[in-house]
């Protein structure tokens, strides 16, 4: 096997997995990366359901995304959401009206019993996205956190109180009982490199993999598994990440993401700064690749993916000596 | 009993009650108007409510409509609605992004078990609206109408076709077994003039006199009850009145619409073109005034508001001298 690859699947959180997933699209030929997107951020507000890295994966992926700020819409107004606040409702999450479009038509199809899977296959299809997108599950899954203000919803301490609560735990409500996504489990059988984005572990990635079928058929799945961090030298390029492993009491090092995902994967790509990490790795027997893993924008995601790309074939050949 | 009215309560429907409205809130002190608002036009789009007659007494009492077309928030945008277009959804309703936050906050609101009635009250209170405005019930109730190309509701035919479609059949489904909004029939019993909007008697005002309870109380009603016809000279001011009477069978004449509201109105306000009518209505029994009835902007809503008064006020003493 070469670095070829046909049928990529790409786990991914928001804004840094979308921008690996626009990298991996740009890298790859058409009709060749699967997304499987986290929903345990998803939230109703106003009783329409917000799907925030399912929406900055079509965003980005259908070149509507504001890319001054990574998500919402481009040029998008709050005319709705000024509306509701003069109406005395709570407007801390920042819905722009375009995006307010996509929340009404979702909420409208999932009332009307189509799937989640379903509802974001076809917003993909008609605004031309550059991959498929595939939310891990159509059940609810809800990312809670135990904090110093008690248990809260992810998009709550997120947006509403901007990661202020100190965080104890972590659970992944409903995942346990969930069913993946049937597409997302196809893509998975039928995959011939499974990549895990930049996105943060704790919060984008491990809610997609607390889902048992899921975690089963990557644990099993001969393809090629490689992930990218999303710390340099301990620092997250954007969120909350290095503070909230340091609250969970974990090391916020590259090697303890890795970690994460142990039984997973069988590369990683760290960034070239992290030179300790990567010995580290490859001590415990993971292949290693070192590059600039800073994406910047589009051309930078592209890059980036083009070395994963290459990373993975040199994965998959090492995989094929092995099993012989 | 003067023109000095305290209590007045207008039933309307859209743009023309709500010209009435705004005229009456001008003329009359602060807190002495409450319009009963027609719900027969009330529909769902994507799973949220839309009130057309309440939205537009709303956004006019509060300064917000749009002036130029009489309905509309002022200088909304159409992103939302672009969105669901793009997305394959029916968009022949035009709903603006300021109109979808009202939108989607009452649906929510009516989800969470508040009724209409609350919910209007809401709005309009934090929005300073210049009158009280009430549902004429927290049901639905709703305006179909069997058409050559068979039964309709009212937004499809109206907004949808453009009224194209000919109409054989009323129906006011719901109203009657609905119950009047609680604050529609208070007002009722303590007003001290009930006036009728020159709405559309077919499609605004008997969808509210079809609910049994407020057609009971108005019949009974001890305080004069005035009208305003909506026919100048046999045409509509706007809307597809005029038409509408033809093809059920009905004369086009202010006489006419005087006629549907027999039992409930003590005198009539026509235009001054409109010289047989009057003196038709003259020879029925009722109290007739005879004025220029086209409104224009809000200051011609407020001339006609006062003529209106000045008329009830005389019509007050005609009756109090005949029950004397």
């Amino acid at each position: 096997m070469t670095g070829d690859f046909q049928h990529v699947v790409l786990l991914a959180g928001g804004v840094g997995g979308a921008r690996m997933a626009e990298g991996l699209a740009r890298a790859l030929p058409a009709g060749a990366l699967t997304v499987i997107a986290n929903v345990g951020d998803d939230e109703e507000f106003y009783g329409l359901r917000v799907c925030p890295d399912v929406d900055t994966l079509l965003y980005t992926l259908s070149d509507r995304i504001d890319r001054s700020q990574g998500w919402g819409v481009a040029y998008d107004t709050v005319k709705a959401l000024d509306v509701l606040r003069d109406l005395g409702a709570p407007v801390w999450m920042k819905l722009g009206d375009a995006d307010f479009g996509l929340h009404i038509w979702r909420s409208w199809r999932l009332a009307e019993g189509a799937s989640l899977s379903a509802i974001v296959a076809e917003a993909a299809r008609q605004w031309g996205a550059r991959a498929d997108i595939v939310p891990a599950t159509d059940e609810r899954v809800r990312t809670k956190l135990n904090t110093d203000e008690g248990w809260m919803d992810f998009q709550p301490w997120f947006v509403g109180r901007r990661c202020i609560p100190k965080v104890s735990e972590l659970r992944y409500e409903g995942a346990e009982s969930a069913k993946p996504a049937v597409s997302a489990s196809a893509a998975i059988a039928s995959a011939d490199l499974i990549a895990f984005a930049p996105s943060n572990p704790l919060l984008s990635i491990e809610p997609i993999l607390a889902i048992p079928g899921l975690r089963d058929s990557i644990e099993k799945c001969r393809a090629p598994r490689v992930g990218v961090s999303p710390l340099i030298g301990g620092k997250a390029v954007k969120g909350p990440l290095a503070r909230l492993m340091q609250d969970l009491g974990i090391e916020a090092t590259t090697r303890a993401v890795a970690g994460r995902y142990a039984g997973l994967l069988d590369g990683f790509i760290v960034d070239t700064g992290d030179v300790e990490d990567a010995e580290a790795l490859r001590a415990s027997g993971l292949a290693v690749a070192a590059t600039e893993i800073l994406m910047g924008g589009p051309e930078g995601a592209e890059r980036l993916a083009r070395e994963l790309l290459a990373f993975a074939g040199k994965v998959a050949i090492a995989g094929e000596r092995r099993r012989g």
